[in-house]
């Protein structure tokens, strides 16, 4: 099967290693020509994935719509940012398009499978979700990677956008120092949020407690790996915003998803007070720790 | 307000503590007498809760009977192997009895409420579950120590007894090498095999994606000071359970409750198959490894 993969980030390339098994022709397209140069000279991936072998049969390739010419399948892991711009490529396409990216259009509140009914109107579309940190990814030599399915496109995708918002905020708990009984405690609540947010947007509820909501949930708040936990544990032990960011290799979703989330919820008028503080943390110059104790003061409110 | 906590183990002592607010008069129970004359001289409990100062003005008891006499509220402490006989002495209480302790009864599949009916019938009986630790507990130096409430007795106990085996098996995981995808798939997994139980029994669905259930369930798999997560790690690793049982100080509630959990799960006949499979490695020798691959192979039918 001839499959292209969109991005040549941690993610991407996890996937795209994956699926050179042998038997499909993978094409991987980066928007970085030098990158894609040191990933050729040196068959590995040191910027995203340091360490890691690629596969010598994987195509890599710079010019987008000659990528995706000729695909069976195309699997778009560009950043939310990027995902509008790159994916204008698929205009033509008919073959499956999968989303693995997680996050919300600002402007519309659009998920990226949103996207691509507009921009890819003759393909088919899916969203691949669910507990996957792409460096782990990339280093299970497991003979299956085991995928389960699931009609609620919605809901799979909001649980893997939204989750991020709240693994910065257990990371926020990390750089504080709280201990595991007050993260715990946040987690359960940042699923309570993220399931009354998705099911306002017409998400099934029993999607969240499942593999793609709590299970992706808990790796992204509770593994040293995770890239919207680490974010939190910097902005939790005193740096700032903008710091974080100018030295961040990857993009943290869970940033721009908490300012699309943060709008997406007072439009619809859903309580999100896990989502509110990290967005004031992040956007408003809230002290961290003056979030994190306006929350637990919310809290206590609305369970009395 | 006159109270009295009955176990001197990490959990009792850490309430004991908390409680010692300055308001209540304290007093704590412990069989073991040299033991409490430990913690008379030490100040401190270095056998269950090393280096934290215990309240001078908190009393220690080692008679039972003269413990409870006179007491407002009675806080049960003790492993649910001693639970029965140490309740025995409430037989003429009618103030509160409270119960923090995680487990079954395997003779009659009863939690610990159920034998607090049984044992004090003049009582009124509580059940204090949710993501606490006990070190970390003693260790938070919170203001408050935040309780819910919950009218869900049943649904409150058994997402805390049977997470404690459920913890057993992410330590497994630990202990193997596994990463944290694969933990967390099994996380989830067992939130929703602990529901399933749970409601077969009576309990409520909706207590378990909360505080008690899952909020409890995930410091439990995802600390490293749980003692259910570290029998599991070190179960994982290679150790006979028998010499983990003859080293450790305290009791994993996890390993009584996983063979009164099969039990119930087999009489009430609900699917439980990571229950059934850290049972078999605990009581029927089978090697670690084995029975999480043949989990996943039930899993993998299951979804097919």
């Amino acid at each position: 099967v001839k499959v292209t993969v969109l991005g040549a980030g941690a993610w991407g390339t996890a996937l795209a290693r994956l699926l050179s098994d042998g038997k499909n022709d993978v094409t991987l397209w980066g928007h970085n020509a030098a990158h894609l140069e040191d990933l050729l000279k040196n068959g590995r991936n040191d910027r995203y994935l340091p360490g890691i072998a690629l596969p010598p049969e994987m195509k890599l390739e710079t010019d987008l719509l000659k990528s995706v010419t000729d695909a069976e399948y195309v699997v778009v892991a560009v950043p939310s940012k990027g995902f509008r711009t790159v994916t204008k490529s698929l205009a033509g396409f008919s073959g499956t398009a999968i989303s693995v990216t997680k996050g919300l259009e600002h402007e519309t509140g659009l998920t990226m499978c949103g996207i691509l009914t507009q921009n890819a109107p003759a393909a088919r579309y899916a969203a691949l979700s669910g507990p996957s940190l792409a460096l782990e990814m990339a280093l299970f030599h497991r003979p299956t990677f085991r995928v389960y399915t699931s009609n609620d496109l919605t809901g799979v995708e909001l649980g893997g956008a939204l989750k991020n918002v709240i693994a910065i905020a257990a990371g926020v708990c990390d750089g504080l120092g709280f201990g595991d009984n007050s993260k715990a405690a946040l987690v359960t609540r940042g699923l309570a949020e993220i399931r009354r947010l998705g099911v306002a947007c017409g998400a099934q509820p029993d999607t969240f407690p499942g593999l793609s909501g709590l299970g992706a949930l808990m790796v992204t708040c509770f593994s040293r790996l995770s890239r919207n936990r680490g974010f939190g544990e910097r902005l939790g032990r005193g740096e700032k915003t903008e710091a974080i960011l100018a030295t961040s290799v990857s993009i943290a979703e869970g940033y721009p998803t908490a300012k699309s989330a943060h709008a997406l919820a007072r439009k619809l008028k859903i309580e999100t007070p896990i989502i509110d503080e990290i967005y004031a943390a992040l956007y408003e110059s809230k002290h961290p720790a003056k979030a994190l104790q306006d929350l637990t003061a919310r809290e206590s409110k609305a369970e009395d």
